[in-house]
Order: C-alpha cells, then sequence, then structure tokens
C-alpha cells in the first residue's frame, strides 16, 4: 500500500515530507515511555496549519488511525502509534511564533514550537511563561498542551493547563474548531480548550494556541538545604507549605539520586545525606527576603544539617544542575528507567517517600527518589532491565502496589506524564466505572471510527 | 400529571421537598436575565448529594427536562426551564462543606453552597478564595462553576475555573463521574472538570467539587481616581497593564453610572467626572507600595484630575461601596436592565468605551457602563422598559450591533456571564461552523435525549 498511500499525502505537504523508508517509519515507532514500539505506515509532515486539517480529513476518510508527534518526550505512550497502518502526523513544521503581544499579554502559537525558545522569545520581551516541563528543551508547546505538562514551577505558577486562553483544532473532518479567546475572561461556548488540555491526542489535532503571559518576578532566590533523615526533609516541605509560602520551586532528591549524580557528574553533593532540598522563592525583592526567611527558618527546624544559599547566578545555576541531572544521572545506571509520577497532596510526601522505600525493598528493587516535592508529585525512578523478565515482573508488581498506595493516601495516578497506554488499566480505580463510560462515550461521537490514538487513556 | 410526578420524587426526597403549587412553580420560571419565562412542572431540592443521582436517573427514564438551579442570579437564562414539563433541581439543601484543608490548601464542598459564606469560612481558617461574582452572597458554587462565573479579582486571580481542582457530577443515568484531585497536579484521564465548568447545566449535574485555595495577600491598598475624560481613564488601564502591574482589581465607571449612585446613595461621587477607576493592588506589603505608586503614577500621566487613597479598612470600605452599589443604582432607574459583558483585550478598552457610546447615540439608549476594565470585561448597561416593543427592538439592534464590534475587536460575547439562550445565536460568528457542530455532536453523546438544558449554549 506504501506508494499509493504516500502519494495522497504528498498532494498536501510535497514529496519531501511524507516519509515512509524503513528507517523513517522506526523512528516514529516509540516514544520516551517504556512500552513495546509499533512502526507506522508512514509519517507526514505538515508545513502549514491549513495543511494539518487536510491531512486529517484524508487520513480519517481513508480510515487510517492518526497519531500526532512532537518531539516524541512522552512518557506514557501517547506518541506510540495504534498500529501498523497508522500515520504520524509530525508537528516540528509548525514552529512559527504569530505574535507575542505585550499590551495585552498573550501569545499566538503554532503546535510544533519548541516549549525552551518560546520561553526565550516570550523573556526577551520582558514577560514570563511559567511552564517548565522537565523536556522543554525539545518539547513541543502542542504536546505539552496535549498532555497538560508540568514542571518544576507548578506549586506556584501552575501547569500547562493554566496558561492555555484559547486553541484551534481539527476535528476528524477537518473542520476548525475554534475556542476560548485572547481576552483573560471568556464563556463563549464549551470550554473545549479545558478538554482538549490532557486528552492526550484523542479528540481532534490542535493547531494553534493563544497563550498566557504573565509579568516576569523581579527578583529570586535559590538554596539548597542538606538532610541526613528523608522525613525531616519531607516535614520541611509540609511546614514551608503550611507557612504560606509559595516557592516557585521545591525539588527533592533522595540519596540515591544525589550519588547517582555525583558518580557522574562529579559536583559536590553531599553523598553522605539521605535527602536534598533544592528550593527557590520568586517576586517582589522584599517578599523574596521574608519568603527565604521563613523558608530558612522552616528547614532548620526540621534538622536540615546544612543550608546553602546561591550569592548569584552563577550559583544558583549551579545548585540547579545537579537537579537537572537527576533523570540523566539515573538513566545512564541501567539498562532500562521507569519514571513514575504517582502523586499526593503534598502533605502525604513523608507517607509517599516511606511508600516507596518500603516498596524498593519488597520488590527487591533500585529505586531512586526525585521530583516536585512543593506540589506532591514525586518521580520514584525504577531503575533495572526489561529483558530481564524476571525483575521486569517485580517492576511491574511494584507499580501495581505503588498505584494502590498513592490512590487509598487521596493521591492520583498521574501528575504530569499523563494516562497514555501506560496507566489506563488503573483509571478505573482512581475515578469510577461511571467516569470511564462517560468518556469513552463521549469518545466515540468525537471519533466514531477511533483512529485519533483510539488505544490511550480509556481504550474504545 | 401533576401528583404521580411528584409521588416519583417525593419518595426520593420526602413530601416537603418537593413543590408543585403554581406559585412555587412560578417562582422557578425565570432568572436574573432579560428573557421570557417558562413554568416548570415541579421543583425538587435534595438534602444530600446521593439524592441528586436518584433525581437524575427519575428524570432521565421519564424523559423529563432537567434545568438545575442555585440561587438564580444567572443572567444568560441558564436556570429558565427549557419546557412546562420541565423539572426544576434546586441545591440549596446541598450546603455542606465538607472540608477545609489547611495544610494542602484545597476545600471540598457541596454544589449548593453559597459563594460568600464559604469565602468566609476559609478566611477564618486563614485562606482565601478569591473568585468573587458580583452575585457572591447569594449565589451558589456550583452555579458558579456551571457557569464560570468571573467577578472583580479575575485579572490577577483568575476566574472560577482557575480553582476547580476537582469535581464529582451525575451523568444521564444517575452515575458517579469523578474528575480532578486533591492534589495540584493531576492529569489522570481526561479534563472533565474543565469541560464541565462553563457547561450550563448541559451535561451533568454537580454534586460536589474540590477548589483549590491560596494564601491571603499581606497587604493592599485601595484608591479613586476621578478622570474629565473617559479616554484618559482606559488609557491609564493601558498604561497600568503594560507597566507589568496586576491589580487584584480594576474597576471602571462611567458618568451615568456615577450619576445614577449618587441620585440613589448619595455618597459623595464626582457628578462632574467623566469616568472614576477605581483600583487596588494586594500583596507583599512592599509590593503594594511600589505597585500603587506605579499606578499612582500611570494615572497621573493620564490626566487624573484627583487620586483618593484610602488610608485604612473603613475608607478602603466606602471606597469600594460606590462600585458595588453601580448595578443597583443603574436597575433602579428604568423598569428593565439588560446588563452585558462582552469583552476585549485590555489594550481595546478605548476602543469599546467609544463604541458602547457611538451604539448609544445611534440607537437613542441610555447605556450606563461600569466593570472590571483591567480585564477588559465591561458590563454596558442598557436601561430600557421591554413592554416598550419599539424601544426594545431598539435595544436588540444595538446589543446585534455590540456584539458584531466585539468579535472585529478580537474579542468575546461573554467575559463571565455565560451565552445560554440570551447569546446562542452570536455564538458561530465568533467560533465556526464546525465548533457548534463538534459542540452538538459531542453533548448528543451525553445527552441524547436532550434533557440537560436542551436549549442553552447550542441547542440541540
Amino acid at each position: 500500500m506504501g506508494n499509493k498511500l504516500a502519494q495522497d499525502f504528498e498532494k498536501i505537504v510535497g514529496k519531501e515530507n511524507v516519509f515512509s523508508s524503513e528507517v523513517d517509519r522506526h523512528s516514529y515507532s516509540y516514544d520516551s515511555a517504556v512500552l513495546k514500539s509499533v512502526v507506522p505506515a508512514l509519517a507526514v509532515k505538515p508545513t502549514s496549519v491549513e495543511q494539518v486539517g487536510e491531512i486529517v480529513a484524508t487520513a480519517y476518510t481513508k480510515g487510517l488511525p492518526i497519531t500526532v508527534r512532537g518531539s516524541g518526550t512522552n512518557l506514557s505512550g501517547g506518541t506510540v502509534p495504534d498500529s501498523e497502518d497508522s500515520i504520524v502526523l509530525l508537528t516540528q513544521g509548525l514552529n512559527k511564533i504569530v505574535e507575542i503581544n505585550t499590551e495585552d499579554l498573550y501569545a499566538i502559537v503554532e503546535a510544533g514550537v519548541v516549549t525552551a525558545n518560546f520561553a526565550r522569545e516570550v523573556s526577551a520581551k520582558n514577560l514570563f511563561y511559567p511552564p517548565d516541563p522537565g523536556s522543554q528543551a525539545i518539547s513541543t508547546l502542542g504536546g505539552n498542551i496535549a498532555e497538560n505538562a508540568g514542571g518544576l514551577r507548578g506549586l506556584k505558577y501552575g501547569v500547562t493547563k493554566d496558561y492555555v486562553m484559547g486553541l484551534e483544532f481539527f476535528d476528524k473532518d477537518g473542520g476548525l474548531v475554534k475556542t476560548g479567546s485572547r481576552t483573560v475572561k471568556c464563556v463563549s461556548g464549551f470550554n473545549l480548550a479545558g478538554l482538549m488540555v490532557a486528552s492526550e491526542g484523542t479528540l481532534g489535532v490542535i493547531g494553534r494556541a493563544t497563550l498566557k503571559l504573565v509579568p516576569p518576578p523581579k527578583a529570586s532566590k535559590a538554596m539548597m538545604a542538606i538532610f541526613k533523615s528523608i522525613d525531616d526533609a519531607a516535614s520541611a516541605v509540609a511546614g514551608i507549605i503550611a507557612s504560606h509560602i509559595l516557592p516557585c520551586t521545591l525539588e527533592i532528591m533522595d540519596s540515591k539520586t544525589i550519588n547517582l549524580v555525583e558518580d557522574s557528574e562529579n559536583i559536590g553533593l553531599p553523598r553522605d545525606a539521605e535527602a536534598i532540598l533544592l528550593i527557590e522563592v520568586d517576586g517582589h525583592p522584599a517578599q523574596v527576603a521574608d519568603d527565604a526567611e521563613v523558608v530558612e527558618k522552616q528547614l532548620r527546624k526540621n534538622n536540615a544539617t546544612s543550608i546553602v544559599v546561591a550569592k548569584n547566578e552563577a550559583e544558583k545555576t549551579k545548585l540547579w544542575e545537579g537537579r537537572r541531572k537527576a533523570l540523566p544521572a539515573l538513566a545512564r545506571f541501567r539498562p532500562t528507567i521507569v519514571l513514575e509520577d504517582a502523586t499526593v497532596p503534598r502533605s502525604k510526601i513523608p507517607d509517599m517517600v516511606r511508600t516507596v522505600n518500603d516498596i524498593a525493598k519488597k520488590y527487591n528493587l533500585f529505586i531512586g527518589t526525585f521530583g516536585h516535592a512543593g506540589d506532591g508529585n514525586l518521580h520514584p525512578s525504577i531503575l533495572c532491565d526489561k529483558r530481564d523478565t524476571q525483575e521486569f515482573a517485580r517492576v511491574e508488581a511494584a507499580i501495581d502496589e505503588l498505584f494502590n498506595r498513592t490512590i487509598e493516601m487521596g493521591g492520583t495516578l498521574s501528575g504530569e506524564h499523563g494516562i497514555g497506554t501506560a496507566k489506563s488499566k488503573w483509571l478505573e480505580k482512581e475515578t469510577s466505572k461511571a467516569t470511564i463510560l462517560f468518556t469513552q462515550n463521549m469518545r466515540k461521537a468525537i471519533d466514531p471510527k477511533g483512529l485519533f490514538n483510539r488505544k490511550k487513556i480509556v481504550s474504545l
């Protein structure tokens, strides 16, 4: 079918933007989740938003499953094609920042704009786009929206959802659905922008987004606190929030993570610490000073053995380097890393840390934990080798127990990585049978042929 | 059918909570929008969330249209029954604040809790629930969510949507759909809470909500600025936002509104001003001082003839009294008030003010304008008598022109009052044909019998 199929899309995007060689197809068969890859029929790269509508309409008419791919940084399988007759729609050609409006504090972007590039352009105009998922250097804004990406600043500034003012997306017939506005307030019709956020490519294909911008903070202060006991570190987090301080970032790394980062980077992290907290407060200079004082008081009260405050930008960058290296350092240690993001109410962080350690012992697994302690969003990372079937069976049992415990604690399966195919089997337990049925029913009306990432979230 | 029908619901909620007398039925036939009233078959008042599911299932099985009613403060017709066989579901019995969690900064409430009561309880625990729709003294949180209510603090703090972390609602079969979480981050399944916000009772019936709370600001400062020219006042608003100040409130009142407030209240507002701005900044005390300085500079730069700063809480209360009296003062002047909320990007406020004045002249109408200048959400209020058919035809022509001009300016039909039946005929113009079809298609799957507020937003 190869050639004939390619021709249909070549008519829309040109020969140079349809990829059907075996190598190309394999490149788009997986994402960053630990899941079986599925090789698609071909990949199509539109170079204008209008072409997206034509591609969708063509694929839908022909009954071809469509999986949209930004940069493939997805951690729950949202970018893995459903089946071998799938087409992968690449958004990287849709990379225009249409407008950055400094008077009304919004921007209009195409779906394929890289998050960090956008944040940089916004910053150059002395404005601020806060969402900063770990993959921001390569992730796309369209992917961030489809997954409702979080990041380090979620505690104070919220997540991608909180910055989507409006969307234009293409429905199954290639019709352009417009939702939201350039205005701060808008209740003109259903909140379809809200529905599209976190919908993981199951309802339509995003073309453009209107994003909210905010004035940048005038000052900030970063510090690292070292703890002999991870329970103390967790209590310090709860103490800070209960003091009504909302740091822009409040991150934790456990001893396993600290030591692996040191093994690979040698940047002087305290190897004998059971945990470190990395904290940044921002805002008005006087508020920063006051907040930092309260934070330091809570850290000391909870037995921090040492507090290092960054004295300048260079020291701040160095402080954050360790945190940024956490994932790559862990990933290097064993062939497979299963990066979880079960999330609990903030006050349950101490319970969560104990739970993860208990599970690691029970299943004889190496689990390094780091993450966004301030918003209860930890990333317990199981280091293993998925080719070792015995070990991987223990990994799966451990994850199952982790999710059950998370739900018991009033938490959620996924804070920021999505459900995809990786977590869909647990979703009913967190929600209800009626929730699954409501969702399937809604999806069937929007995607009657089941071609938009059919297997994701709740399989149709 | 009266008696038999009443009995079915009496079995669920008891005889004392089913209202089918003529007087009762007329009480629930209208809301605060200027629309034809529709007398329902009866009203049912559940006293527990669980009863809501039973009521919905019973009504849906019997094919009875269901309109949910909080306090009936709706300004676009969302609480007006669809037809005379409708049942009205009253939420005022669902008034429990289930939990206010001071560690994790959330609350769980039932749908019928009155907004201001909730804000007061939260405040007593030294936390803050920012959304403050004009009707907060009597409106319910469930109604606020169904309409995505805004308010004076939208500019800095956002609207109801930004505080809904999770929802439990009943679907057509009375099944309990659970969405969202008590955690700050949650991407577990579709963002159905986002979809329910602003859905105006068309997708299901809200039982409980999990709402986000924030630490209260430590200080605030309020001031009034008087302008000889409304253009200057509008330019001052744009100047403040462009200076990267986000006041917690930034309100405008035009001379017609000022004079009507003075006529009825005599509180000393400047009758010869063409406009006044009422501004409050909040946050850390040092930030408040700095922000107030920048605001005053912008006010003077734009020719404010006088700036009155409130020196204490009593003076602040007095300053806001005039603004709170705007709507009742206007409403008293003529038999009918048509309160609009067409909304534009903030920088378009000067254009919008001119447009409203041009329209008033062209159609020979009295339009008083006040509202949330900081977020572009003005409330041009047309004072008239709907029994005067000639005058009311001019009102309708004026509204039509207002909406067309709003959309041309990149604005939206409704900032915070909803579409209901009042604005649905303009919705396609703001969005697209595909948007309407997408919405109808989705609704038909969720509500195949068309019983959930069928005529609202986009008629089924």
